[in-house]
């Protein structure tokens, strides 16, 4: 295997420091590459990063209409929240409304990844819930799903569950390609995640974005849940993420979400591709940089939104006694072009 | 520049998710390369990893001897430690011994890495001082220096400070290698951090193990800091830090230190060979799990010294539920031979 190229590096005053490499996949709905770095065939577990496909199965099942779930239910759905107070008491709302509470949450549990809300939860005494989990929307989602479909709940993360077989099977069909147990693993909140090639999830945003190739409920599906996400970027992330600055600063024509283990996907919604990226070593940081210049290339960002974008393709690196010690860019290579 | 191998990997259900890849370099004193893997001519930022080198300085400044520092100084000089309590109590006392408290320290201050330290710190209404800084002890030791030299101790841990001056003499002496300003930058903790060729690391490391090339003082002051540190492991790590269980394991026989960025150096002391190791990408899980399969190809480890470094050449890991998903491990690639 042939490296992939170093698409960011981290800088300590005049000297390299560390390199991190990776590849990147631009393509639109048929699956033709527009643009690309490193082998965009390699495998990779999308981990969060597709959430918003995995949400398609609130609506095969129709627990979107049975439920009557909000457009924030769906949003919260699709992503990988920091645990403040607007995303966990959205998420017990969507427990109360299919009669579940926390308890019934399989994603275990860990403080708010938002500094502010973790420190007010350990101020009051309070401890850690399942609710806290940055996936803790989705996991709601999935109950539902499982209520919809009059299943028990009871071990709905697990893969042979059929709340994973429906999630499998919408994700297999926004991707066309067929999902494999030979390449297979439990995702950090305990739900299955099943490897493909990178080229297929950007394929797979780009038919989400688009509606074609799909079928014409799932072309809808898409179209809310897309909708939904850019419409409330702070149910995505929350304070100081760069999915929520990121879709809000391009107003409805970006999706975007990261993924744990240095991945990002996401579709530009006017032009109808998609793209994925991701970080060979697993940095998020890293990842971010990339993702940032690649749509400083691809997504004609304005003045303002350039400037968002560089902050995250440069992100300066301060040390414990306030001193500016360095930063973390990413490289010429990672500024791919249409 | 073509890419060094991958040296770790880590493993998600039965597909691999990341890739680390790095050099390592196992030399003599005189520079013979006995074993390596990757560009070892690489310049590196050394980081924390040759805190004993610059350790030197207390010696070369006479300040060991002026304020009657104890093993357990030179120890911590040598540390990063975990802020528990008998790190922070050494480092107050060894500044109290120079008439100077935690005020004059310059690292910046950060909650203690040992979660139960934190955890102690934060439930009686602490805050994180200076002395918690894992390099409090290399800190106070770089006061003492100023101190023996009656220079002004404010500003000591810049660049152009006369102590920093000292600890760079004492570190080109022991490398053999003159340090340059144009691969300069600032450490974590403030002071100045030089790269150098990998190579020329492990070199220095089997300097510091043996004497040899040294002058007849500086290797006086290595033997008394290597034995500082292999005697008192605790204090250079802590609570499950692999520098201090290795030390701890193997008797004296190994000095071993991380750096921050994917770093390690160290020495067999009975076999006279030093090493140096970086993980390109700086992960210093990654970085473990490259030493620890060195380790076990240099090292000659008993059959307990190797179950401790199997729990690092293949670290599981577990998520927020209590699932194990899957592991990091250390490559084939990675178990070099002399």
């Amino acid at each position: 295997m042939s490296a992939n190229p170093i698409l960011a590096q981290s800088v300590r005053g005049n000297w390299v420091e560390n390199r991190h490499r990776g590849a990147v996949c631009v393509s639109d709905s048929e699956g033709r590459i527009q643009a690309s770095v490193g082998d965009v065939t390699a495998e990779i577990f999308p981990r969060s990063a597709i959430k918003s496909m995995q949400a398609l199965a609130i609506f095969r099942s129709a627990a979107n209409a049975k439920f009557a779930m909000s457009d924030e239910a769906i949003a919260l759905a699709c992503a990988s929240h920091n645990g403040e107070l607007v995303h966990t008491e959205l998420a017990a709302s969507v427990l109360a409304n299919i009669k579940l509470d926390e308890h019934a949450l399989e994603c275990g549990a860990h403080p708010p990844i938002d500094p502010a809300a973790r420190k007010a939860l350990f101020a009051r005494g309070g401890k850690p819930s399942a609710l806290h989990n940055a996936c803790s929307g989705k996991h709601a989602g999935m109950l539902s799903v499982a209520q919809a479909m009059g299943v028990d709940t009871k071990g709905y993360s697990a893969r042979e569950h059929d709340v994973q077989k429906a999630v499998r099977a919408c994700v297999q069909e926004v991707l066309d390609y067929e999902l494999t147990d030979s390449r297979c693993g439990i995702d950090g909140c305990s739900i299955p995640t099943w490897a493909a090639p990178m080229n297929v999830f950007a394929k797979g945003f780009a038919r989400m974005a688009t509606g074609k190739g799909l079928s014409q409920e799932t072309a809808a599906a898409a179209r809310v849940i897309f909708d939904a996400a850019t419409s409330h970027p702070f149910l995505i992330g929350g304070t100081g993420s760069f999915d929520t600055e990121a879709m809000a600063a391009f107003g409805g024509r970006l999706m975007l979400k990261f993924g744990a283990d240095g991945l990002y996907c996401g579709a530009l919604r006017d032009s109808g591709i998609g793209f994925a990226l991701k970080c060979d070593d697993g940095s998020v940081p890293a990842a971010t940089a990339m993702v940032a210049a690649l749509l400083m290339e691809i997504a004609e960002p304005t003045a303002e939104q350039a400037r968002l974008l560089e902050t995250r393709m440069k992100q300066d690196q301060i040390n414990w006694a306030g001193h500016h010690v360095g930063y973390l860019e990413a490289t010429e290579a990672a500024r791919i072009r249409l």
